[in-house]
């Protein structure tokens, strides 16, 4: 186990224009963890409840995700989110959300976790995300994401996970309203200040952004005309990145460039499925071919 | 004259988070120009009134554009538009459109004119796009753009100017809107069935995408921190792309994407300043340093 994961495992139950799932596998150490294992060897901390289905289990553990760290609670039921897409699929609403077990989630690491090199701490409340950092001892790289509803409601929390992290993984909205600015670039550059060494600003179908305190690196997403749901795009994404990190161990701009295009890679094929569907049957040659499509499609002199 | 442009040659008076500016030089054939001027000899086709000033005859006349087709229509005044920008300053709100002279032009083209081996053709009634087209004897390439206003009130005629063309230029909202789906490649894809080599998507801050029929390519927009002014950025954008396909007379995809990469950088120093005050002054140097900076910041191995 080199990458430890922290976030919800749950069920979605979500409704695009092209189609509609009922409690499918999701949350953010779901995708996150599914996208890793090509690259890593992934942990998860998060947890599930009573009507957690074994087949799930055992999708998880057939990739090589370690599930020391995922706690069973008997006495309700797994965190379930309902929403659905509209028109281009840029933003989910939300019909319904059932925190059940995951509404009195703790982190709590496992010894053999807490020496993990590389953190994801996915997007929970920023309290128990400082909780999971007080239990590590010296991780080599933090990635942190968050959402809009901590940033309204618990600012100065985050503020303190952001202050903590090597890499902080954001989306404009997000960012925008995190710095108080209409200027990405500008708000990206505020939060370097934290502390971070690097900012990813994620643009949904129009890529990712990455800033360093003197970088700049901007990558597309993959034209795909059969965007079938995006949910866990984001976390897709943040798992192939930090995975290829953990693999390499190397951490100078062009490993972090590659990192943000095999994250792009694995979000590329979350959104062509419902859950994780695709994502966790992917061959190797699959990333490979659309990691020389990406530089095919980004390349020019 | 290797390049003629068609279109609006306008004062605008525009207000952004940033500033004002009162009655500033704008207009589609305006923009393209100072900022094709740079690699190819621009002429324009358009029509002034008995207000424009003397001194905007002499920057354009400095740029070395080419005015025998700038007509001066001494009964009126010259298209006045008047709007304004907030938050990320994505779209331009209108407050008022004075057509002036503008409402009865009818492009004629100079004889000498007629042979321009490239064509943009800026956003007018699809009508007179036509006519120039009719005017015109063979071009190497043409180049047109469009917007909501035609695509919703004579959506006919625009596909006529659309199927006429070799490069369609357009933004993400209008071509969803003209192809009414939801997914950018997929319209972009339609939009080649009509008979273009090359379909531009342009995607404000996100970058340009460049459709092909079997080809794809994406470029993002220089982070910018301190954007002042939208206004032009789509024609300044285009005037670099083509005039720099008019320098080479090179018509392969990467002489496309290179193209595409010199409009990107022409706009962004259009929107660092009100009206074409930047783009005017520059030197060859700056626009060499923003293009070793695009490659630098899409550069990934």
């Amino acid at each position: 186990m080199n990458l430890l994961i922290v976030g919800s495992v749950a069920y979605d139950t979500v409704e695009t224009p092209f189609g509609k799932a009922e409690k499918a596998l999701g949350g953010t150490a779901t995708f996150g963890s599914v996208s890793a294992s090509y690259f890593a060897k992934p942990g998860i901390v998060g947890v599930v409840g009573n009507d957690f289905d074994r087949k799930h289990i055992n999708l998880l553990k057939k990739r090589g995700v370690d599930l020391e760290g995922l706690q069973v609670d008997p006495s309700g039921k797994t965190f379930h989110w309902s929403g659905y897409y509209e028109g281009d699929m840029n933003q989910a609403i939300t019909r319904d959300t059932q925190l059940n077990v995951f509404e009195s989630f703790q982190p709590t690491l496992p010894e053999s976790y807490r020496k993990a090199p590389f953190l994801f701490l996915g997007n929970i409340l920023p309290g128990l995300q400082l909780e999971v950092l007080d239990q590590m001892k010296d991780p080599e790289l933090i990635l942190c994401d968050s959402m809009n509803l901590w940033i309204e409601t618990q600012p100065k929390e985050l503020e303190k996970v952001f202050r903590r992290s090597d890499v902080i993984c954001i989306n404009d909205s997000e960012v925008r309203q995190f710095c108080n600015t209409s200027t990405i670039s500008k708000a990206a550059k505020e939060l370097l200040k934290l502390g971070a060494t690097r900012v990813i600003i994620k643009l949904g179908g129009y890529g990712v952004q990455l800033y360093g305190k003197d970088t700049f690196f901007a990558l597309p997403a993959l034209p795909l005309s059969n965007v079938k749901d995006p949910t866990g795009a984001g976390d897709t994404f943040a798992g192939g990145f930090i995975g290829r990190l953990a693999k390499s161990r190397t951490l100078n701009e062009n490993a972090f460039r590659r990192a943000l295009a095999t994250g792009t890679v694995m979000a590329s094929y979350c959104v062509q499925d419902f859950s994780c569907r695709k994502t966790a049957n992917l061959k190797p040659s699959d990333i490979e071919k659309r990691l020389t499509e990406l530089k095919q499609i980004t390349r020019w002199s």
